[in-house]
C-alpha cells in the first residue's frame, strides 16, 4: 500500500503486537507428479489448527512471474513496493555480508576477472576462482593501494565476487559499471553520470590504476570489473511510516541487513531457531513489531532435500504455541519467496499465507498449505507488500478513509 | 475502470438496465468462533437462487485494508477510484445534511472547541457538546456574524460538529486549517496556500474574529475549529461517463449527495425501503440505472445487533422478486463496505458481491455468502470502481476494444 494513503489513517492507540514469522523459501513443489509439496507434506497440526481461524492466502513478493531475491523479497514483507524501493547491487552485497556501511559510502559488486595482454577481458569470472583466493586478493589490494583523502575497503563475498566500499567526503554513487557483459572487450571506465558524482567517479577511476598494477602478476584474475555502484537509500523508514517499534530476530546478515535498511532495531545475532523464540519472548513487552526469521526451510529448498525442509518446518510449528502464549494481535506466518526443493533454487511460485487476527473472517479451511491456501480469503497473488497495512488494520491501528 | 478506457467503447444501442441494490454494510463477522456471518445466517432463499445464475465475489471499495467511509465507498461502487477522485471534507460534511451546496461556495467541517484566556485550546471538542447546544451556537453565530459581500450559513452536524460554508464571487478552498491537532496552542491561522485562496482565506479570517466575540462568553464551546476547506469537484458526470439516465433512490443525505455529486437525478427521499421499491417500479421506464440504497443494514452493524441486520436482510431478500419482475439486465446485490456487528463499525473486510445477468458464466454456488463468494468468479478482491464497467458490458454497451 503506497505509504501517503497509510500515514494519515494511522491512529495513535498504540494497539496491538504484530508478529511476523518468516520461513525463508516456505513456497514449495512436489517432487513428483501427483506428490505433495514440502509444506503439505509437513505435519504441522499447530499451523492447521490456526488456519480454521485464519484468512490463507498466496503471496508474490514482487510481481507475477519474477523470482525474488532475499533482499527486495523481505523489503517487500515489510510493506516496501520493491519495484519503486531499489536497493542498488553494491549495498545488496554490502548487506548480505553485515558491512557497516555508512551515509555517503559508495559501495560496488566486484568481480575478479582474466584479462589479456591487451587488457581484453577473456573470462569475467576468473576461471570462478574458490572464496579463499578472492580473500587474499582483496587483503593484498587493502593494503597496497592508497587513495589520499578516502578510506577503501575490500571485502571478499563468494567465489570470484568481492565488495567494494568507498568512505569519504561528498561522494555521490551514479556512475557507470566497468563490466562490459562481453568478453574480447575491455572493462569500461567508471564514468560519473551525473556531476555530483564526478569525484567518486575519479576515486574509482584511480582504485582501478591501483588495483591493476596490484593484480597484474596473478593468474587468473589479474583484474576486477565493478558493478552496481550504490549508497544507502534515503528512505521513509519503517518505524515512522507504520508507527510500530520494531525488532529484527535473524540469524543471517542480509536479512538483518534488510531490517536496519529501514530502521527496525537489530540486537546481535541469534546463534539458533530455538534462540530466536526466546528472544521473542524476551523483547515481547520493548516491541510492538516482531519479525522472526527462520532461515533453514530455504538453505534445505536450495540444496533439494526434501525431508529436511519438511521437518524444518515442522520444528517451527512444533514451537508456534509459544508465539500464541504471547497472545499477538495479528501473526502472519509464510516465506519470503519459494525454494522448490524440486528446483533447488529461488522461484516465482506464490507464497502460502497464514494471517491470524481475531478480527479475521474465518475460510473455513483447515489445513496450512499451497492448495489449501488456494481456497483462501487473501487470494492467490496478495501482494507481499501490502500484507503490513492489513496487519495494522487488524491490529486496530487504521482509521476509516473519509466520512 | 479508467474512464479513458471505457468511453471509446461505450455504443449508443441504449441497450439495457442496470440495477445497483446497496445493503449499506452489508459484510460482516461471525459473532464467535466457528459462527456464521450475519449474511450467511440470513435465510434468502432468493438470493440464493439467483446466486446459481450469477457470478459471486467480493469488493474492496477503496485498498485492501483500508476502511471505507460511506461517502468514497458509495463513489467506488460509481466507478470513481476513491484515490484518485478525493471528496474533501468540508463537502463530504455538507452532503451528510443535506445541504445544497452550490459551485464556489467554500464548504468547511467546523468543530467548537474551548480555549482558556489566553487563547490557548484546553479541548478541541468542547467537552463533546450536544447536538442541541452546537445548534444553537449555530444559529447565534448565523444571527450575529455579518461580512460584506458573502453569505455565510451553518449548520449543526453531530455532537461538537458543524458545518460552515460561505458563498460569494471568486471564492477558492485552498485555505489551511485552523485547529491545531493538540491542545495547548492556539488556533491557527487559515492562511490561503495559493493566491487564488486569497480572497476566501480573509473572509474565514474575519469569520473567526466575529465568530470569537459571539462565544467568548459561552461555556466550554467558546471557540471553533475549521478543518477540510473545499468546494464541489470538477469531475466527469456519471451520465455522460457511462452514458446512463440514472437514479437514486436513497432515503438518507449522504447518499443522496454523493449521487447527486456525479450528476444522478435525486428525487426526494424516500420514508423507507418499501416506498424504495415503489419508486423504483414508478420510475422503471424513465431510466436505465438504478441506485437503490438500504441504510438500515449499516445502522443495526454499527448497534452491534446482529438479530436485526440478519431480519434486514430477510426483508430486502423477500422483496428481490419485485426487482426481478422488472427483469433488470444486470442486478448487482452488495454493500459499499463492512460493518460486521462484532466490530460495531465499518470495516475493511471485502464485501460479498452478487452480480446477475443473463450473460453471466455462472460459478455453481447456491448461496450468497462470505465464505460462498470467496469461491465465485469475480474473485476475493474485485475493485468495487470496476462493477460499472462490468455492468456496462453485461449490458451489453461496450464495444469491443481494438479490431
Amino acid at each position: 500500500m503506497e505509504f501517503e494513503v497509510i500515514k494519515p489513517l494511522l491512529n495513535d492507540t498504540g494497539k496491538g503486537k504484530i508478529v511476523l514469522l518468516i520461513l525463508d523459501g516456505l513456497g514449495g513443489l512436489p517432487m513428483e507428479e501427483g506428490g505433495l509439496t514440502e509444506l503439505e507434506a509437513a505435519k504441522t497440526p499447530n499451523m492447521d489448527m490456526l488456519a480454521t481461524k485464519s484468512m490463507l492466502g498466496l503471496h508474490q513478493g514482487i510481481r507475477t512471474s519474477i523470482t525474488p531475491g532475499s533482499g527486495p523479497a523481505h523489503l517487500s514483507l515489510f510493506g516496501y513496493d520493491p519495484l519503486k524501493f531499489k536497493i542498488g547491487r553494491g549495498v545488496l552485497s554490502a548487506l548480505g555480508i553485515d558491512f557497516d556501511l555508512q551515509k555517503q559510502d559508495v559501495a560496488s559488486r566486484g568481480n575478479f576477472c582474466t584479462v589479456d595482454e591487451e587488457g581484453r577481458v577473456t573470462d569475467r569470472r576468473a576461471g570462478r576462482i574458490p572464496t579463499e583466493i578472492t580473500e587474499r586478493l582483496c587483503k593484498k589490494l587493502s593494503e597496497e593501494i592508497n587513495i589520499p583523502g578516502v578510506e577503501v575497503f575490500l571485502r571478499p563475498v563468494k567465489d570470484y565476487r568481492f565488495l567494494l566500499v568507498i568512505r569519504g567526503e561528498g561522494l555521490k554513487s551514479n556512475i557507470e559499471e566497468t563490466d562490459p557483459g562481453i568478453v574480447g572487450e575491455k572493462p569500461l571506465t567508471a564514468k560519473a553520470i551525473d556531476t555530483d558524482s564526478e569525484k567518486a567517479a575519479e576515486i574509482v577511476q584511480e582504485f582501478i590504476r591501483q588495483a591493476e598494477k596490484v593484480l597484474k602478476d596473478e593468474n587468473p584474475a589479474n583484474m576486477l570489473l565493478l558493478r552496481g555502484f550504490a549508497q544507502l537509500p534515503d528512505w521513509p523508514m519503517f518505524p515512522d511510516v507504520f508507527r510500530l517499534k520494531s525488532i529484527a530476530i535473524a540469524m543471517y546478515p542480509m536479512y538483518r541487513g534488510v531490517a536496519k535498511l529501514v530502521g527496525m532495531n537489530c540486537p546481535p545475532a541469534s546463534h539458533d531457531y530455538i534462540e530466536e523464540f526466546e528472544m521473542l519472548e524476551e523483547n515481547w513487552d520493548k516491541y510492538n513489531f516482531f519479525f522472526l526469521h527462520i532461515k533453514k526451510t530455504d538453505s534445505y529448498g536450495e540444496d533439494g532435500n526434501f525431508v529436511k525442509k519438511v521437518h524444518e518446518i515442522e520444528k517451527v510449528d512444533a514451537l508456534l504455541p509459544r508465539i500464541l502464549a504471547l497472545d499477538p494481535s495479528v501473526l502472519i506466518i509464510t516465506g519470503d519467496h519459494s525454494t522448490p526443493c524440486a528446483m533447488k533454487s529461488h522461484s516465482w511460485h506464490p507464497v502460502p499465507v497464514l494471517f491470524h487476527a481475531k478480527t479475521c473472517r474465518p475460510d473455513g479451511i483447515a489445513s496450512f498449505g499451497e492448495r489449501a491456501c488456494l481456497k483462501g480469503g487473501l487470494g492467490v497473488r496478495f501482494p507481499a507488500y501490502d500484507l503490513m497495512s492489513l496487519a495494522l488494520a487488524h491490529a486496530g491501528r487504521l482509521d476509516k478513509f473519509g466520512a
